[in-house]
């Protein structure tokens, strides 16, 4: 009954994650403005389904497909370790649709908890590049993160890949350690969101000839406010379902370290814009939160909680730092964050693994023996593990992403054109406003 | 200890279902026009609690009082098999008010798990009869639908009434198989939904003179979306809660089927419809989705993954379909497409029990050994008792329904005055507006 | 296993408490004015992050410090009587900033789960005093009520405090009684809004000179009716999680009650309304909605579903009475019924478990062998408890708010200028509009 129970366990998480999707998609269409709201909107619907489509078809095999099995859901798939393709843990090739584990209650559970992950990484794009994407390319894009890009380097962490690998075979620590997502997910989607920034180029209008910038304020604040407490709501699934096991008591332990970093990240990003410029910002509070929330999902499970206040505090500081410096002197025009949250913030909680674990959690991690421990706690080498993911993920996931918009940008056109911005993309790209007088 | 958890997971899965209510308030008011959003909001919220008390007065009696035990929740009602009555299999009559059952931990939950689907029954029809419906007309439908209507269909699926008897009794299959409700909760609401449209007729306006149709955007189609991605959420709890039992592994299967279905139905509806009018409409995308969800609902734990995929995309393609056909040619205005997403998708669900069962699940199910197929998986009886199911649900809960609204429109008035309608419901019938001035 | 489950029990009824924040910030929203919403969203979100770090660093060690062990989570702590501190049952005096137990998974899950109960109470005032109050001087209140007020008022109920003792040494029943809330949570919570309120006084402009009062409508009903049905939900969790434990079936009972009672206040305050004023009140439903959950909050396990009902109904009766009492006769404003529907409510709550406790439940509770009794089944001195319960209640937290509010009063200030009122509190406190044209 174990087993059953683990698996509840790990749906229930995510659940919990896909109800995300509610959450990014109130952030991102509070920050963006009414004339292109069902647009963001309906890039945070659409990449649900086109990602789980994807997902299914190729992505999981790629990722997860015969590489692992997961003890606490009682695998039951003989021999699931032979099929273990790809040479040098490079990525999986079986359970392609699901065909071969149709009656396997583990690989489900586990296709729908690395489904709803993959979603989450695959929308953060969404935000970063509103009100100038073309849907089509967009949908382009997610068959794209969801078949290849998410689950290439998702394997390399959590499939049986090279970077988990790094601890065993060359003495690295634990190897990459990431509990739930700091580099797999938020980096990966954060990376992603950047190269596709770039490419498109900055909203019209939005660096003016002058030198000056262009203030667009989202059009519902309430909205985002709204969406940061529903994502900070999910997170716990996120985070706490990803022991995939209701019976390890360390799910108290990083359920109180979320609760506490994403606490400490809105704090501080409150009282650093308040001293900034005088006033409590909402919105960057918001971000602040998030931030916060980004930094834990790396480590919630092997700190302690003043460590995870004090994460979640420098998070806060990185957060509306980023957002500024983008902005400000790289002139990458992010509407709502994106890269600021889930790159800069990525980066920090994977390496807050290797600064502060604190050697009460994780033996066994990636078949290697003892618990995790940080710099701080004595193990220089898991610090070097963590950064060799951060740079594998700089040198793989951003270049891949930037060439894929490259291409669409060469065939199809990554823009919709400029009199569409000016209109909004509601009206014309969509037909369908979102907000019509009666 | 295994039948309180299983407690525990039927409680869970009750308050995804009842969350619900906040998806379909918000579909539905996103749907329809800012000067009835008070009244539609007001319909989705009223009805719960009007729903919960004459299901606690009356409805549970005749649905499942008496007739029923739960294995899985440890029922400990000594002879609970003996008050069975009503001959034919018609109605349960013990349990009014709970009183008898007042320390039965399993009949407590499963008059909250029961409660929350008869609600979504009952919610749906406040979306088909939107803009148009008599508040004090709406309330004593809340109670003839959760005290009589519901009750007594859902009785003969799931109260051991004859519906479920034709497998042991009749040789069909194993009787007429419903998982989480695609026709005890869909087709039943969406019926309902069709008979109230047709006995209210069409909003004011709506169909002019010379032939056109007046195009009705609602008023916040992120509200849509926002209430779409909720009710996607809160399936999980409808269908892999309806297992009863956190223990039984299935649950993967169920909620992994449930994830694709939508999907399949979400992307089928968005290209089907960027096929037909050269626009992506998120709309109809929500539908779809919506449409796939009902879809699966039935059929979720019996069949394959690939299978749930398909069942999907056909219920993206029947949903936009049947919202035109409903709307152009027979002419019954529908504000939210209510009608076709449960109604017609509901009855697809029922078939494709019958259909692509696989033989993996469901032994003893209503009795009957061994696990239910469908008709592509050896056993043509079975499509025969779903199509019985529905036959009787169009020969029982339509006609009844129908008269319902007949009786009322005689007695009270189902609509409000022409003028209420042109002014908006909100000033008039309600007293508040949704958005004032300040 | 069973303790681990536990655990996950009380994380998952508290991931659900803390989604309870989108709900207060959506009812309270929507019930005040456009021009205000950015300072109430942000109140309602910031309350969370300076709450949880408050708790965390001085309130969870005055609350819980030390005091208690928790057998249904398996502490792990030796000796945590021990440290028991504080003559007097007054305050607790251990586990601050949780360092003596970062690695106790009890202690992390009760932090967890008492954190969001906190931020229940600490996030009712700023309802009660929306549209006005100064955001510096609302930060300063945030962390008093997170590390003071609460903790110590929750100390003598639920931390082994005296008002717990009053059975064991003053043989009155069970001692003060609250299962989840009505005093600790919720009268705490109202009665520090109605000192708030009566310090910092009305709106601008609310009462004239003439005598009449001004209308002030909320600007998003539908906001509010989410929010409403977003507080059901997480209320279960609220209620059902405070058996803590998963094993204990009474969940059931919990769970049918807390449904039984919201319905019961519903429907109640939507009639009376209606008879009052002739139009359906949906703001008022919701309130009567809420009233019912807050009054079954502290009875919800010791009392029979037909009990529950009625004492929604009551709470739906006093809710109305109690808003309209305290806007016409005592001249207090109060933006969206805070005080009202959680302190009125509470109050009734707390006075339910000692007329309406049934004997059926609550044997050993604060160490008194024997069911919890109320006056209807036997035992006055359980209800003498209660009202010792709701005294101390009104002489400790009232006087210590009242206070709190009239030293920040001289020291900073607690109101916006009247022209930031007029102006609203968005562009000029917050420095951003909620919904600023493109």
């Amino acid at each position: 009954m174990e087993q059953s129970l683990n698996i509840a366990w790990v749906l229930v998480g995510g659940f919990l994650v896909m109800f995300m999707q509610v959450g990014f998609a109130l952030v991102e269409t509070g920050f963006t403005r009414a004339k292109h709201a069902v647009n963001t909107m309906g890039m945070n619907l659409v990449i649900y389904p086109v990602g789980v489509l994807g997902f299914w078809l190729v992505g999981y095999a790629l990722m997860l497909g015969g590489v692992r099995e997961w003890p606490s859901l009682g695998s039951t798939i003989a021999g699931a370790h032979e099929v273990k393709l790809g040479a040098f843990g490079i990525f999986g090739a079986a359970k392609f649709a699901l065909v071969s584990v149709a009656e396997d209650p583990s690989s489900l559970a586990m296709f729908l908890f690395a489904s709803v992950f993959m979603d989450t990484a695959a929308t953060i794009p969404t935000g970063a590049l509103a009100e100038r994407w073309r849907f089509s390319a967009f949908l382009v894009y997610g068959f794209f993160m969801s078949m290849f890009l998410y689950p290439l380097y998702g394997h390399w962490v959590w499939g049986g890949g090279w970077l988990s690998a790094l601890g065993v075979q060359a003495g690295l620590g634990h190897g990459h350690v990431d509990f739930a997502g700091s580099t797999v997910v938020h980096m990966t989607g954060g990376l992603t969101a950047l190269a596709g920034a770039m490419v498109l180029g900055a909203r019209a209008g939005k660096y003016r000839r002058d030198g000056t910038i262009l203030a667009t304020p989202g059009h519902n604040l309430p909205f985002t406010v709204v969406g940061t407490l529903i994502l900070a709501f999910g997170w716990f699934g996120f985070n706490a379902g990803s022991t995939l096991s209701a019976a390890d008591p360390r799910i108290a332990t990083i359920a109180a370290n979320t609760m506490l970093s994403s606490s400490g990240g809105a704090f501080t990003a409150l009282i650093y814009m308040w001293w900034m410029g005088g006033k409590p910002d909402i919105g960057m509070c918001c971000n602040g939160l998030l931030g916060g929330l980004v930094a834990i999902t790396g480590c919630c499970a092997f700190v302690a909680p003043a460590s995870a206040v004090l994460i979640g505090v420098i998070a806060g500081l990185i957060t509306p730092s980023s957002v500024m410096a983008l902005e400000r002197r790289f002139r990458i025009d992010d509407p709502v964050g994106a890269i600021s949250v889930h790159g800069a913030c990525g980066i920090w909680g994977a390496l807050a693994v290797g600064l502060f674990a604190d050697g009460t959690y994780g033996s066994g991690w990636n078949g290697v023996e003892g618990p995790v421990r940080g710099l701080f706690f004595g193990d220089a080498s898991q610090l070097a593990a963590q950064c060799i993911g951060l740079l594998a993920n700089a040198l793989f996931v951003f270049p891949a992403a930037y060439g894929f918009f490259w291409l669409v940008e060469r065939v199809l056109g990554n823009r919709v054109p400029v009199e569409v911005e000016w209109a909004g993309l509601d009206t014309v790209e969509m037909g369908s406003e979102a907000y019509p007088r009666a």
